[in-house]
C-alpha cells in the first residue's frame, strides 16, 4: 500500500461476539460479586488474580499436528511462545497450585473471578468474554471440603438477594454412578459405548421422562419429528438398576441413601460413594443446612465424565417470564464437583480439588428477573445552568450536595437551550433538577424540581391532583440540600 | 509430530511479563478501586466496562504497510479481521462515544477501570498487563469539566486514605505554553525542532535545574559523564521568556495568573489559556478546594503534545523510604488533561474531552508505604481437627464463627500430625486457633489459642510475663464466639 494513500476513517464497532456493558450492568455485577467475595473471604478463601494470558502449553490446548492452537481460545505467538486468553480460571488454579506449591498453604482454599474467553462462533446470548466466579479447594482429600463448598454455595445465594426456600443444592456422587453402571454389567472396558449412552439418557430424565428414558437405555427411541436415536441395548434388568437410580430420591436424605445404598451393595465404589453422600449430609445438617437448602439427588448427573466424586449442583426454584412473557423455572445458576488430575498435568502428582463455578450472568438475570436489583433510580441530580457567570455558583451547590453523600453533577453542555438540560436530566434518569437564574440568585433561593413525580404527575394525573401535588418547589438557598434529601426520601 | 509421541508435562510459569496477584494484593485493590469508584459515581459518572479485544483498526494502531499490526499491543488475526488487547481504556472510550453517539447522554461523564495490556519488553517493575482507573467527561467544551475533574481527584485521594497535605495537584495549560512559545518567537512551523527541545527542557526543570535549562534552550549542555546535548539556539532574550514562564509560578494562584498574563500579553492564545486558568481556580474556590489542595503551576508539562488544554497532576509531597531504606518524595499518582481529537477519527466530527487517569500500582504502594492498608491481618480463625470423628462439630464451630461475621475455617489437611496443623495456621497468619478432642468434648469445653500474643510472647517476653499473660484459654463450648470475638477486638 502506498504510504500516502488517505486511510479510510475506521469503523466504531464492538468486535465480534464481544460486549460493552454501561453503567448499572457494570455496577450491579461488581456489587454482586463482592458480597460474594465476602462469603468466600469469610470462609477462609484467598482471592487469587492471574494474568489474563497464559500460555497456551500451561493450557493445555496446544494441538501439536496443527499450525495454531485449538480454534476454542485466542491464541496468539510471541516469538517462539504461543500465548492465549484463558478460557476459565480452573486451567490458571492448576498452573499456580503447580507453579507454587511449596509456597502456598496446603489446602490452598482460593476464589477468582473475573473475564474468560472463548473463541466460539458467537450468537444469540452467546459472548466471547463473560465472567467467571470460582472458589476452589486444592489439596484436601475430605469430603468436609465439598461439604464446605455446598455450605458457602447456599450462603453466597442468601447473601446476593436469594431467599432460602427460592433455591436447592442438589448433591450427588459420580461414585454412586460408577456402582450402578457396575451393578448394572456396563462397567467393562467394552462397554465404553454403552455408558456414553446411559449417561446422555440420564441427563434427559426432565426432559423425556422416564419412559422416554427406558427407551434410550434400551432398544432407541423414536422422538416426535420421527427421527431415531439408537438406545445403549440394555436388558429389561439391567434398565431396571439405571431407573431405579434415578429415582432414589425419597422424602428426607437418610430414606435417599439408604435406598442408594441398596442399589449399590455389590459394588465396591458405589458403597464407598454413598458413604461419602451420608457423610456430606451430615456435616452439612451439624451446621444448619438442611434439605430446606441441600439435597441428596441421584438425578443430578452434570458432566459426571469430568467430575470423580461428589458433584453439586444450585438451582433457583422460582418461576420468571421469559423475553416472550411465558412462565419458566429459573433452573441452574451454579455448579461444581471434585476432579483429581488438576495438579498432574504439571507435576505428575496427583492432587485431590474440589470446586464450584457460580453463573454470573445467570444470576444476575435472575435477581433482576426477581426486582432484587435494579429497581432504584440511581441518576444524579442535575444543576441546571440558566446563566453561565454564576458556574461558581452551581459549582458549589453540586459539592454541598456530594459532601451530603448525594449524587449530583451541573450540566456541563452548552445551556443556551434549557429544554436540552432538561431532555438530559430525563436521558440520566435523574430524580431532581435544581434550577437557578437571576430572580433566584437575587432572592437566594433556588427552585427544585421533582421529576419522579413530575414525570409520574404528566403520566397519570388530572388536574386537580397535579395542583395539589406541585413538583417544583421554591426553598431558601440554605435548605437546599435538606429539602432534596426530603425528596429522595419519598418525603416530597 | 507423531500423534503417539508422549506429550513432555508442560511447564507452570506464569507467562514473562505477567504477574499473579495473591490474596490482600488483589483484595486491597478492589477496595481501593471501589472507593474511588463510589467518588466518580457521586459526582454524575457512569461506569464503564467495554470488552478486553478490540479491533485493531479501532485501536488506531494498525501500520498498512507490515504484515503485523504495532508491536506495542497483543494482536491476532481472526479470519479477515485484526484483533487486539486494549492498551489503554481512552482508545475504547473513543470507539464507545462514537459508536454510540447517538444514545450516550452528552455531555458523557464515563469512568472505567480494570486490565490494559502493553506488548513491551518486560522489566524490573514493568509489566505487560496492569490496571488502570480512568474518569472522562466527553462532549463538555467547558473547563468547569476540567475543574471539576481536578475537585474530583482530590476527594479521591482522600477517600483512599491519603490525608489533605499530603498531596498537591498541580494545574497548568498547554495553550499558556503555546503563548510563551509565539512570544519567544518559536510558533513558526520551521521551527518544530526548537519546539520539541524547549519542551523536554522545561520538562527537566526538576533534574537539571533553571541553569541546566537554560544550558539546553541556548548552545546546548554537556552532562557530568561529558556527554554533549545539543540546545535550541535561543538568543539569550528568547530563552528568558522561556525561563520567566517556568519560574512564573507566585504564593497565590491570582499573584501566579497575574505573572502569566504578563508573560503572554502579546499572544491571543496565550492570553486565552490565562483566562481558563483563572477560571478553574475561580471555580474551584468555590466548591473549596484551595491552594492547599490544588495549586496553579506553571512547571506542569507531561506529555503536552497530546492535550489542547488544561493539564493537572497529582504528586504526593510526603517522603517514602525505598526499597533501599532511602528517603524520597513519592511523586505523580495521577494525571489528565483536556484533548480534542477523541472521536474526530471515528466520525470526522471535533468533539472536545477532559480526562484523568489514576496510577492503580503507584497509589497502592503510597498507600502500603505509609501503612494506610495493609496492617491487619486477615488470616482466617483455624478450627484445628483433633479427632476425625467430630468434624461435624468442628464445623458447627465455624459454622457459628461466620455467623458473627468471624473469618473462619476448619483444617481441611490430614489431620495426622498436628504439627502441620499449626504450622498451616501460621502460613495463614490466622489470629486464633481453636483445639478440641475427647477431653474437651467430654467437658463441653474447647481451647482457644491466641496466636499473636503467642508469636509476641514467643519473641519478647521473659518467663515472668509469659506466666501473667497466657496466650491460651479453656472456656465453655457455648463461649466459643464470645471469646474469639474478644480476643480479635484485642481485649483477650
Amino acid at each position: 500500500m502506498a504510504s500516502d494513500k488517505k486511510q479510510p476513517r475506521p469503523k466504531a464497532v464492538t468486535p465480534k461476539g464481544f460486549q460493552d456493558y454501561f453503567g448499572a450492568d457494570v455496577t450491579e455485577r461488581a456489587a454482586m460479586l463482592a458480597r460474594i467475595a465476602a462469603v468466600y473471604h469469610r470462609y477462609g478463601f484467598d482471592a487469587l488474580e492471574t494474568s489474563a494470558v497464559e500460555t497456551v502449553e500451561a493450557l493445555g490446548k496446544f494441538l501439536p499436528d496443527v499450525d495454531r492452537p485449538n480454534e476454542g481460545v485466542f491464541a496468539w505467538q510471541e516469538d517462539a511462545d504461543w500465548l492465549a486468553l484463558r478460557y476459565d480460571l480452573t486451567a490458571p488454579l492448576a498452573r499456580v497450585a503447580a507453579q507454587y506449591r511449596n509456597d502456598l498453604p496446603s489446602p490452598y482454599r482460593r476464589y477468582a473471578m473475573g473475564p474468560v474467553w472463548r473463541n466460539e462462533k458467537p450468537g444469540p446470548g452467546r459472548f466471547r468474554q463473560f465472567y467467571q466466579c470460582d472458589a476452589d479447594t486444592v489439596g484436601a482429600a475430605s469430603v468436609a471440603a465439598d461439604a464446605e463448598i455446598c455450605a458457602m454455595l447456599a450462603d453466597c445465594l442468601e447473601e446476593v438477594g436469594i431467599a432460602r426456600g427460592d433455591y436447592v443444592i442438589r448433591v450427588n456422587n459420580r461414585k454412586v454412578l460408577n456402582g450402578v453402571l457396575e451393578v448394572a454389567g456396563l462397567s467393562g472396558d467394552d462397554k465404553h459405548a454403552e455408558r456414553g449412552i446411559v449417561l446422555r439418557a440420564i441427563d434427559k430424565l426432565d426432559r423425556l421422562g422416564v419412559a422416554g428414558v427406558r427407551a434410550l437405555l434400551g432398544a432407541g427411541r423414536k422422538d416426535e419429528s420421527g427421527d431415531f436415536t439408537k438406545g445403549a441395548g440394555l436388558s429389561a434388568a439391567q434398565a431396571d438398576v439405571v431407573v431405579g437410580f434415578m429415582e432414589a430420591r425419597r422424602e428426607s436424605g437418610a430414606a435417599t441413601v439408604a435406598r442408594l445404598a441398596e442399589l449399590v451393595a455389590r459394588s465396591q465404589i458405589g458403597v464407598a460413594g454413598v458413604a461419602e453422600l451420608e457423610e456430606i449430609a451430615t456435616l452439612l445438617s451439624a451446621q444448619g443446612y438442611g434439605p430446606d437448602r441441600i439435597i441428596i439427588d441421584p438425578s443430578v448427573v452434570r458432566g459426571l465424565g469430568y467430575y470423580t466424586g461428589p458433584v453439586f449442583e444450585a438451582e433457583l426454584t422460582f418461576e420468571v417470564t421469559d423475553e416472550k412473557g411465558r412462565p419458566r423455572n429459573f433452573g441452574s445458576v451454579a455448579g461444581g464437583g471434585r476432579y483429581d488430575d488438576l495438579v498432574k498435568r504439571f507435576t505428575g502428582q496427583e492432587v485431590p480439588a474440589t470446586g464450584v463455578s457460580i453463573g454470573v450472568d445467570r444470576l444476575l438475570a435472575a435477581l433482576r428477573a426477581t426486582g432484587r436489583i435494579g429497581t432504584q433510580a440511581a441518576g444524579p441530580v442535575i444543576v441546571t445552568v440558566m446563566d453561565r457567570a454564576h458556574m461558581a455558583d452551581y459549582q458549589s451547590m453540586v459539592a454541598e450536595l456530594r459532601k451530603a453523600g448525594i449524587r449530583a453533577e451541573v450540566y456541563l453542555g452548552n445551556p443556551k437551550n434549557f429544554g436540552n438540560q432538561l431532555k438530559y436530566a430525563d436521558k440520566r434518569a435523574s430524580p431532581v433538577a435544581i434550577i437557578a437564574g437571576g430572580d433566584e440568585f437575587a432572592k437566594d433561593v433556588v427552585q427544585i424540581k421533582d421529576l419522579i413525580l413530575g414525570a409520574q404527575i404528566a403520566k397519570n394525573a388530572t388536574l386537580d391532583e397535579w395542583k395539589d401535588r406541585p413538583s417544583q418547589y421554591e426553598v431558601p438557598r440554605d435548605a437546599l440540600v435538606a429539602k432534596v434529601r426530603a425528596i429522595l426520601d419519598g418525603q416530597g
